[in-house]
């Protein structure tokens, strides 16, 4: 997948990824990096609204997994269930969400759980930078269910 | 602190909450609840995108906080220093955050602290409705500078 079509999916799909301005930075089968610019995601302190970091990181996670998902012909429908957020530093301008998987090795068993059981459970974590800095950090866990399976989700990520 | 209130000021202050269509449902001492539609807030799979349930929840959290502090004459600094959010069911109509503090019977010690080192922390924990029903679960830790320190917080909320 391109980083234009990355892009307009997102943008598609999520129309707040669009109200917030997001942009793909950079996309490969081992990392996804989304931006933000400070203005549409400023806060009452003239710092980025956590809301908004967050809500980057759970964008950069998700897209991640769907583009490694895409790049294997399989039809996806990713939910997440949970996610731990820690700011580190205050955010004065553009934003960086730069999401890769925990345990990338574990990959194989993740896709051949989800082909054989339709489910299949995968962390992604991802770092907050900004002016090169490093500004938070984040972890979600994502269920996966193949194109066959029932499975009640969680909110969609 | 009225209703219309703080709806204006959230909105004038973090437009993103303005993209997202969040309304002030409830304010007292003890719980604030806001609301936001599904359509500005939807994903691909057509439920509540995962970043806006969770920003919902900080903006929820972080007001709160805002008018209790508002309400004590305290000029607040609020950050945002880590949270956790489980997504329980998908979300596919219009949904609420309802904030609490996690510790109610700390805020005494929590406003002394505040004024005595110009620092303190709290923790407030927020429920996500939709059509009734519980959709997921927020714990956030803010922490609170006086109007006197310094201090280099995290993430604006």
């Amino acid at each position: 997948m391109l980083r234009a079509e990355l892009e307009r999916y997102i943008h598609e799909h999520i129309p707040l990824s669009r109200a917030m301005g997001v942009s793909v930075v950079s996309l490969d089968e081992s990392a996804v990096a989304l931006q933000a610019p400070l203005g549409t995601n400023i806060n009452h302190r003239g710092s980025a609204f956590g809301g908004s970091v967050s809500a980057l990181a759970i964008l950069a996670s998700w897209a991640l997994l769907h583009v490694r998902l895409q790049g294997e012909g399989v039809v996806d429908r990713l939910v997440i269930q949970r996610n731990t957020m820690e700011y580190q530093q205050p955010i004065l301008g553009p934003f960086t969400a730069r999401s890769r998987l925990v345990r990338p090795e574990r990959w194989p068993q993740f896709t051949a759980m989800l082909a054989r059981k339709g489910k299949a459970r995968i962390a992604v974590s991802a770092v907050l930078e900004h002016a090169g800095h490093l500004a938070g950090t984040f972890t979600g866990e994502f269920v996966a269910f193949g194109a066959s399976a029932g499975g009640s989700g969680a909110g969609g990520a």
